[in-house]
């Protein structure tokens, strides 16, 4: 087998069999096919497209190139949870304490912020003293002692999905729906969950953009997912304005524990019934959406969830009192009004540019070897639909940078779109597919 | 500039401009922009096309990559000519001298054979002594001396092209008409001439096959040549059989001799007569196609072509005895015939085999290390339409091996398919583009 006869094949519009595939995927990971054959055959792909079967091969290939996760010592069914990304998206932070609390074993790999969105080892590190540095044993013993582990991507996760995804990132091969979702999927197959709940955002502030282009990508995982014999489910989310009101690492663990304890902002608390309602069911914790919601709201009314939060906290080394005394945190130096400028409706919020506004505060990182600031960020006070009055405060912006307040300013207030009249809302929940 | 966005613009069906391809041709020569970055850009060629301004500023980024040759110190209107290669096509050997005894100034740089295909250089080494091994002063003095002058291609001579076409055959990105055009017109840019005659080939022995491509590459190359300001005329010629009768690097200079002493193949005569008659009223030594095929026959018939043969050949160290003695050249130690198998027509030959059956026969090389037997090839006795009985000689193997004879014999008599009625003949010249 020759990797130019694939090259060629693809290009010609053919359909790429298990063994090309395994073929080239193996190869590339060891280093004998050069990334020049690979990036030309991504190009070929991304004008060809692939097969549903050509897909599953590609993420099968992948999920196989490195350690695949061995979870059968855990007891009972674990269930994965992934985002796309987005801003002010804390779910992890708040979901996997209320699943755990429901009995279902939290057994979650995840990953730092880059651009514009944040990453859940990021925020849960404004725990001082929180780590995800645990062996595979340790982790697998957490989550049978206390229910929930979250650990950082080891490097022998998906390597070929690593280093094809860091081809692709420079020869403008990303978007491609079967490229994307492969690469998701590959990581959650080898990451060893018996069931998958995906929350594919879709708006200005995510991946996503376009509804369709979220739908096509839902769709394309859960047919990866089932092919693989797990079970998958995908929410498709609005991520057209920040999720709940904070946005920013100490802000958004503060808002994830209000949320806990019953206090959360409403968006964000219903996307956190609505996954967990699909995780509890694909873990047999559940047997209708009703059933499902009746144990959530019972586990936050019941502090169980709180308490599951500081449990696991403590389990990997962080100071658990944060989580009764949020002001244990890390806390900015500047807390500053940004104020409408006229009357009206909030019409709209360029979503990613709140996200950037994050960013220039210090929050994120603008390439990999940057350090974030946990305690900066942004408080919105006014979301989509909101009525304002000329001075009002549409969001407190959290700094300890006078330089970098003042561009963060200017972008907080150019995000949002005052408009004479109310715009429609759009639902949270756009679709479940499985 | 970033080479991502031009990739992600040709990916979206962008046109480049001239600042962005200079900006990757210079990038790429110097090593600054990774393979992996062109070979998706090729890939993106390859799928959404350039426009002729693109392939025009391509050819000459290309052409510029490296020295760009200065033969202003040539006297005369210097006119090149190329070949897109073929079986048997042993046009420069009887041509260039042709068209120099008619006072054009021939400088030609000329390549090795690979595949099926010769090269003029490994024919001319039949010549014993012969070398292309010139300086450029040496090389500019000849051809005014002696009004012709043959060397390898330089390394400097457009090493853009050189190192795009490397990448391009191993990534499955050659089958593109404008990048086929612009890397053969990049160096006859950078060449020097002021004139360029190209001899386009179309048949199953050509790169060319279809009749169609073959038009729509001389026509790029045609508006290349003419974008940048030289006179520029495409030949496209039949390539479905060897041109003439010999194919093999001796056997090929022989029927070049007896070409220039009149007595060659009726085919390749005319081919000369076509291409030498263009070159002429390129370099402006004719006005009319009349005028020149009567200064051509004129050379051939007072014996000047030959002349001009031979101190071309001892100029550059070859024995030019070897001209009026051609039975001083290299001979096969084995002359064997293969014979036709059954009544009827030459109905078609298989012109890419007859090119692999002389490899097979050790006069071809495989990959660029090969060493090659100037000895060795084919005469054919039989061409399309000639009728056959059994028993008949179709052509004799000129071999110095028993077992490669034996492979090339099954080869040879494969080539040819002996049909029921007489064919109908295909005209040499299919048309002619300026």
């Amino acid at each position: 087998m020759r990797m130019y006869d694939i090259i060629m094949k693809k290009r010609n519009g053919g359909a790429l069999s298990k063994e090309e595939i395994r073929f080239f995927i193996e190869g590339y990971t060891k280093g004998e096919i050069p990334d020049y054959q690979v990036s030309a055959l991504m190009m070929a792909i991304y004008f060809q497209k692939m097969t549903e079967r050509e897909t599953y091969e590609l993420t099968m290939a992948m999920a196989h190139s490195g350690e695949m996760l061995d979870l059968s010592s855990i007891h009972g069914r674990k269930v994965d949870k992934h985002s796309t990304g987005g801003v002010g998206d804390k779910t992890s932070l708040a979901l996997t304490p209320m699943v755990a609390a429901c009995g279902i074993p939290v057994a979650k790999m995840s990953g730092r912020g880059l651009g514009h969105t944040g990453g859940t080892i990021d925020k849960l590190e404004s725990f001082p003293g929180f780590s995800t540095s645990l062996t595979t044993e340790q982790f697998i013993e957490n989550v049978n002692k206390i229910g929930i582990a979250i650990m950082g991507q080891t490097a022998d996760l998906a390597p070929a999905d690593k280093k094809l995804y860091a081809l692709r990132d420079v020869t403008a091969t990303v978007d491609n729906m079967s490229l994307i979702a492969s690469s998701i999927m590959s990581k959650k197959l080898a990451a060893g969950a018996d069931a998958i709940v995906l929350d594919v955002k879709t708006g200005s502030g995510a991946f996503m953009k376009g509804r369709e282009d979220a739908f096509a990508l839902a769709e394309e995982m859960v047919k990866i997912g089932k092919n693989a014999g797990r079970r998958t489910i995908a929410v498709i989310s609005d991520m057209d304005q920040p999720l709940g009101m904070a946005v920013g690492n100490a802000l958004e663990v503060k808002e994830a524990i209000a949320t806990l304890r019953g206090e959360g902002p409403k968006d964000f608390t219903e996307l956190c019934m609505v996954l967990g309602s699909q995780m509890l069911m694909a873990g047999g914790k559940a047997l209708s959406v009703e059933q499902a919601r009746a144990a959530l709201t019972k586990v936050i009314e019941d502090g169980s969830a709180l308490r599951k939060l500081s449990e696991f906290v403590e389990a990997q080394g962080g100071d658990p009192t944060a989580v009764t005394d949020p002001s244990l945190l890390p806390k900015a130096s500047m807390v500053v009004p940004v104020c409408a400028d006229r009357d009206g409706f909030v019409g709209r919020i360029a979503c990613e540019d709140v996200g950037i506004c994050s960013l220039l505060l210090g929050g994120g990182r603008e390439t990999k070897e940057s350090k974030i600031d946990l305690s900066v960020g942004i408080l919105l006070e006014k979301k989509k639909g909101d009525a304002v009055k000329k001075g009002d405060v549409l969001g407190y912006l959290h700094a300890n940078d006078e330089q970098r307040l003042e561009a963060a300013k200017d972008k907080f207030l150019n995000a949002y779109a005052i408009t004479d009249s109310r715009p429609e809302t759009e639902p949270l929940i756009k679709g479940i597919l499985q």
